[in-house]
């Protein structure tokens, strides 16, 4: 009797969780790859980008309103939205994930070669930056973020450890990885060099630079290489670079996090072409 | 006798753990409220700071060995370190801290008034950075980091909700928080007519102001108002600063993170001064 009782209670409990009752009934569900409202958005208006699924919340939903008008009015092919409740949503997602509401089943967007790189510079300026060691998603989805608003034409990554462009990286470049075309090299060294022999001058991110706001003209096509914090460049990749560059600071610390060294030496380089096509 | 042979179980199961073993013999340690290496690094090195204790992992201890006879031979007063197991490390700080085998035990660090900050700029050039509503402190934290690399005179902060200068921001400052000062107040807007009163130029960062990059002059008393990514500043806020500021982008995303932002305006003004003073 006793045993019924429980059996009872188990079976009551189910039912009474908001997430039984609001959840969509497909039982099974696909693991999302991108969230978090830029991530999504920004995936979501990318017609080069196949959606498979949708998962949002109700309030998700309501705050992503907007753009499934502006993908409608663009004839953008993509599903119906699919309304989850939080727990149901989270379940498709990493632990941790702080996704607004918004989670998105979508293929890896397609990284690109240098080869790339290379043929897009040949008729107008480019500027590249190449991240030697620097694997933290977050830093590096804080970089893609950074050049995608300062215009830059690519991000080089070494493809050992390097982060995929989804989950925590994506959302970190707030949609980003739509926008800015990243290639994954196996030996940075020999990309330097075929960079080098395209007309590419390559800069070098080093506390031994020559004072950055010191720079008076930039090359058409440049490459920036920035290291990890800490160890910096890789002695050979420093060996190889044309120049080397250092961020001027006056302070009791001199290093700055990766991503602002980042940000603020794309600011500098940037404005020193803008005064060039003046 | 079964009771018995549990609690036996229970007896035997303490001091088979390893933290039992290496731990010191305090029982009651108190809570941390520094950690990770360099926080732990510039704080120990604080000649105004009072340590109450050090906790440290046996890795932890080594990599701060030079650090321990720098304050040994700067005469220092601090207490020795206390060798403890990571577990055991970790029960004295908040879950999930990066702590690198690190803890300090300390009161928090003084924060200081917008009035010290006047009297500081009567004799040389001040460039101050004020938050309005930006209150995660990974954020406020890497700001500091930046304010403390670029060499600003202090950072102002609301009073409410702001986070305090330990744990997380801390950490992200790594050791900035030893070497900026940082001021608290109630009313942001009163502070800034206090600020105007006595000849500090009030630049707000928002979109709808002129390019940061046209700036060609800097007067000797600056702040710099940012606000909250998304919503930005506060109508108030932005109506009493004397000139707004934009950063200059050109990609599909137009708003870097507030940190970044932060550092590429520092950089861009303290340039200004720069050339200003050769």
């Amino acid at each position: 009797m006793k045993k019924n009782n429980r059996n009872h209670k188990k079976f009551k409990k189910k039912p009474a969780q908001p997430s039984a009752q609001k959840a969509n009934t497909i039982p099974q569900r696909s693991r999302a790859s991108l969230y978090g409202f830029h991530a999504v958005e920004q995936a979501w208006l990318n017609a080069q980008r196949h959606i498979d699924a949708l998962y949002v919340t109700d309030a998700g939903l309501k705050s992503f309103e907007a753009t499934l008008n502006q993908a409608h009015q663009a004839q953008l092919k993509r599903p119906e939205p699919q309304i989850l409740d939080k727990n149901a949503l989270e379940k498709t997602l990493p632990q941790g994930a702080v996704h607004q509401g918004l989670a998105l089943v979508c293929p890896l967007i397609e990284d690109v070669s240098v080869q790339d790189f290379i043929i897009a510079a040949e008729h107008k300026p480019s500027m590249l930056v190449m991240l030697d060691q620097v694997t933290d998603p977050h830093n590096v989805g804080a970089i893609l973020r950074s050049a995608c608003v300062f215009g830059l034409n690519g991000v080089i990554l070494q493809r050992k450890h390097a982060p995929l462009l989804d989950g925590v990286l994506a959302k970190t470049a707030c949609g980003a990885v739509e926008h800015v075309p990243v290639a994954y090299e196996t030996n940075l060294n020999r990309c330097i060099e075929t960079l080098q022999d395209a007309g590419f001058f390559i800069f070098g991110l080093d506390e031994r630079g020559g004072d950055l706001a010191d720079l008076k003209t930039l090359p058409d096509k440049t490459v920036l290489v920035m290291g990890s914090e800490g160890p910096g460049l890789r002695r050979l990749i420093k060996e190889n670079c044309d120049s080397l560059l250092r961020l001027p600071t006056e302070g009791k610390i001199s290093s700055l996090n990766v991503s602002n060294a980042a940000a603020v030496t794309f600011y500098a380089l940037k404005s020193l072409q803008k005064i060039k096509s003046l």
